[in-house]
């Protein structure tokens, strides 16, 4: 594989390429992993994109509102990529985003790159490839990368530590179960979006929103926000109402932290964080080997049989490891 | 220090020796690990004490318990030792057992051995560092290692991970309170103990424990138990009222589990765990050298400012510490 030829194709903005580059990031093979790092660092620095997180329990439209969403910013002359962190997807038995014909018109947009969730069973790995895989829709040239995740909670903690802003999608429901959605997730959202503002359904989204208005007054201000945010909104993604009006808040809250550092700020300390996710990652690697599964093996049949100590056996075969290196 | 005399004097049950054994594998500084390391290899397999995992939230009695579990097992000539795994103690700026007053008769008692929890930050050290005080204990010749946990959640996982039987300590309470126990610390439980059976408090306790009764019995058969099990019960351990008859119920279960090879397997599986947990511990221990450190630093400074992509800087960091190795 050629990978300068594939990041040159990448950053030319080539849709075969990207796919291919992700599948790349993608694989669990080791060979593929050392050129995934090497094609990351070949398509180097580029425009940033803005990068939105976006969760929501199934059920409330998520599609729904990716596509109409996703339309109206091609309407506008952006190019728009959609991606997923899926934990579960490995064990539903397909990906969230797998079958494209839930977003219809998006999917054959030009100026849209829809790319469903790998099938991976560790969030963690999940979640550095898709890291990988945003990075890779930049250098593409993408203006705006969706990251679409189910709401199960982990998923969101490792979606915002590669979004710029969160969004949180909610179907229109009674007060009491407001307390349906978790406090941490609450914190975490920059946007809440409250989905099926129509027909039957009208008055009880903008009561819901009126719930989650209050509830994000009651939290405690974050430096990264600007006064009135987080904000609660109501849309139809179906009868398209409300999406310029969500579109223009997420602007406006961006703008501000581009001209408050935060930006800047935000992105600096994700790329630590992964970098550190990198490091750890890359250290553990060195039980994968065959030799060193099999000396492990080997040492914790010892410990379980009583005649190592855990703690000894473990010394012992790090300093092996660091000899044989 | 001299490692080999400490450990011969901790095998033949000097109290002051085990304490400085302790003191020893909790330290964090990395000569000390080394000699820890070294200590609990020179001690060996020796005789199994039963270890006792005992759970429940501040306010239920745990310690009216322990001194009074603790003073009936000494009173049988049985020795007793009672550590704490407490995650929370570094923020609450004590730890649970520091107050030794609390156990006034036990923490006099020859036959007693109390330790207050050591104030670490870091959950997992705490975890290995108690794992190993409960194996320096074992190689002084208790026969009962209690290990006291604050019901919070995890702690309960990693203290399942070093005892042989888990306990549960509960307070008189109406039925809807029952839900406040998480279901996988109910999962864990062996026997459900509800105190403060006396007074006032006697009949809420008797349906407290008819309650968990009846939510146990709709709980899956695990295979490590007899007919019957988990029991709930209720004490008081003021009174000291119904304490022979959980010493009972626990001496049923063990002796069924090590008729069928529970016990040994359960041990065994509890030695690789600790044995793969030492080995992640080591590796990762490598980026805690200075040297480490100051690279990790520069290079997640170039990371931050864009100039180095993460993963490739990770590869980059990880390559070097191999061949400084």
């Amino acid at each position: 594989m050629d990978i300068t030829d594939m990041a040159q194709r990448i950053c030319a903005g080539e849709r075969r390429a990207l796919a291919r580059g992700i599948t790349l990031v993608e694989s669990g093979r080791e060979d593929h992993r050392a050129q995934a790092t090497e094609l990351l660092a070949a398509v180097g620095k580029s425009k940033e994109a803005l990068r939105i997180g976006l969760s929501g329990t199934p059920g409330v439209g998520k599609s729904t509102f990716i596509e109409s969403f996703g339309m109206m910013l091609t309407g506008q002359g952006l190019r728009v990529a959609v991606l997923a962190v899926d934990p579960s997807s490995s064990r539903s038995g397909g990906s969230i985003l797998g079958d494209k014909t839930r977003m219809d018109l998006l999917s054959r947009d030009p100026n849209a790159f829809i790319r469903p969730s790998p099938s991976q069973t560790h969030l963690g790995g999940v979640a550095r490839r898709t890291r990988e895989a945003v990075a890779l829709c930049e250098a593409a040239g993408f203006d705006v990368v969706l990251i679409e995740t189910v709401g199960v909670g982990q998923s969101e903690t490792v979606v915002a530590q590669m979004a710029d802003l969160f969004l949180l999608l909610l179907a229109p429901a009674g007060g009491d179960e407001l307390q349906g959605v978790k406090r941490g997730i609450m914190e975490m959202a920059d946007v809440i979006v409250v989905n099926k503002a129509d027909g039957d359904l009208k008055a009880t989204a903008i009561r819901t929103q009126a719930d989650y208005a209050g509830a994000l007054r009651l939290m405690r201000k974050r430096p990264q926000d600007p006064d009135g945010y987080p904000k609660a909104m109501t849309v139809s993604a179906l009868e398209e109402q409300g999406l310029p009006e969500v579109w223009e808040t997420m602007q406006t809250l961006i703008n501000w932290r581009r001209e408050n550092g935060f930006w800047d700020q935000t992105r600096a300390a994700q790329a630590r964080y992964w970098f550190e996710d990198a490091v750890k990652t890359a250290l553990l690697a060195q039980l994968e080997s065959p030799n060193a599964r099999a000396a492990l093996a080997a040492l914790s049949d010892a410990v379980a049989a009583g005649a190592q100590e855990p703690g000894a056996a473990a010394a012992a075969f790090v300093r092996e490891l660091h000899e044989q290196a």
